[in-house]
């Protein structure tokens, strides 16, 4: 089934102790819609300026996504620039230049509006409900990202969203901070109210974990030695979970884990090489060969 | 079959957000012995003061611990305080005084000597060498936890200690110092050219992972909504781990990844309630019916 992104489109420039790269394509909806399309086919909304060229937008054709909801307005793309420090736990931002991105105002093709799997992406709480209202049939599920400057800045705008979604996927520090627990499991619980039923908390290094009614579930980080560039590592999660839920067509208890394990797959290649690289070079072979991976790394025999 | 520890017997002035305690029964090796003892027969090894009443001993009375390797001698038993923060994930120190425990220069008695299992709390590497020393029967495994302390100023007496165990049980930043490795894979490569051939990585709050020749095993922290005291909980998460494997007998793919749930099992026990007593007041069927919850909160199907 088709699944709706809405979120940035950017170009990155980026610094890790493997290397430095000046301008690649980037933000949180390439990568997500990248990793979503192994496994449905992904309809994009976002803005880019008149610098995003024929060999920009290559990156995205022969695959299962898109474009007609990628808006193209004179000026320049949003513009992303970091250095991570030597162990890559930690990251400077240099530059962030909204551009073309500051008056991002979405509006869905017609051919968006009965999309089943919508994820909104990490903007505007107002933008992300303004999506919501453009889609004209119930969609089967509605997942959702944050940050802290949305918890902080427009948290009214963002009650209000969150009360239209089930799937709430943030991380540590944005659970603790819009529910104002400390304890995640307790967190989970008001975030409920609030109104998601599913609360996927993005832990890094350390996996993730899932909240959804009364059950937990898990999942750790793939056991990597070598990570070139740990950018959109969330967001190829975030794409790897909603295409699978979206190629299932349901959600349950069975898809929610799957989904979970090949968000945490997807993340995992993502960070294997610059940029966006390696979720362009991904068979479905090498997705499915580190999912069962995950089981041996989990699973165990009483 | 019987699991040796040595390492503290200590009494503990503990306040958290939970309650106060000024004196309670702690120690590596208590809430080690107390948690392996739900599983298999232990022998302790320790040191005690005249301040060590019957009372005190009473906790270890009634189970399957030998206490006549605990050494009572004129003094002050070691002697702990410490403060957590509200939310539990940062500790003070207020008070470490060592007293008997300075002069501690483990002896085993003779019944001691053939023990098939052997945990070497975090002592001085030359103290726990000491110990394997007066082993007569080539044990069937030897764990060792160690910390900073020791890696900092005896690193020499901790490599000699390090050739002679298999089962290393660090936390993430012991192993980081200990490899000059901060990749934890990496790291764990390292690690095995001196000696062990098992790197479990305790993460508290993010569970543990054990790296064992070519596989990773992840376990993750039982989700608890309420924890009242986390004094203990790697020991209790050592002693679940040593005691199922001295129960099982063997050491190998499927019992390492069992001792791994009942180590988390143990551990997510133990910090339910202030200093050792969940430890004492725990029954078969609990631990039992928490490793399983285990199995439901990292199974998938694919």
């Amino acid at each position: 089934m088709s699944l709706l992104v809405v979120g940035s489109v950017a170009f990155d420039a980026i610094e890790t102790p493997h290397g430095k790269v000046d301008r690649t394509l980037g933000g949180a909806a390439s990568y997500f819609s990248l990793a979503a399309s192994h496994f449905s086919p992904v309809r994009l909304v976002g803005i880019v300026g008149d610098d995003f060229t024929a060999k920009d937008e290559s990156v995205f054709r022969g695959r299962r996504i898109d474009l007609s909801g990628l808006e193209r307005v004179p000026g320049k793309s949003f513009f992303w620039a970091g250095r991570y420090n030597l162990n890559m736990n930690e990251r400077t931002t240099l530059a962030t230049e909204l551009n073309v991105f500051a008056d991002f105002n979405p509006t869905l093709p017609p051919s968006y509006c009965n999309s089943p799997f919508i994820f909104l992406g990490n903007i505007d709480p107002t933008l992300q409900r303004s999506v919501l209202k453009q889609v004209r049939c119930k969609p089967k599920a509605i997942g959702l990202d944050t940050m802290n400057y949305w918890i902080e800045r427009t948290s009214a705008e963002l009650r209000e969203t969150l009360k239209h979604i089930q799937i709430l996927m943030i991380n540590d520090d944005e659970t603790r901070q819009l529910s104002g627990e400390h304890n995640l499991f307790r967190a989970a619980k008001h975030i409920f109210k609030m109104g998601p039923r599913t609360l996927i908390i993005k832990r890094g290094e350390h996996g993730a974990i899932m909240v959804h009614n009364d059950f937990v579930f898990s999942v750790p980080a793939y056991p990597l030695e070598e990570v070139h560039d740990p950018t959109g590592a969330g967001d190829s999660f975030a794409g790897g979970f909603m295409g699978y839920l979206a190629s299932a067509g349901k959600v349950n208890d069975r898809t929610l884990r799957n989904a979970m394990v090949y968000g945490s797959v997807l993340g995992s290649f993502a960070v294997e090489r610059f940029g966006v690289e390696r979720l362009t070079k991904l068979n479905r072979a090498e997705i499915t060969a580190r999912a069962r991976r995950f089981s041996k790394l989990t699973s165990f025999k009483l």
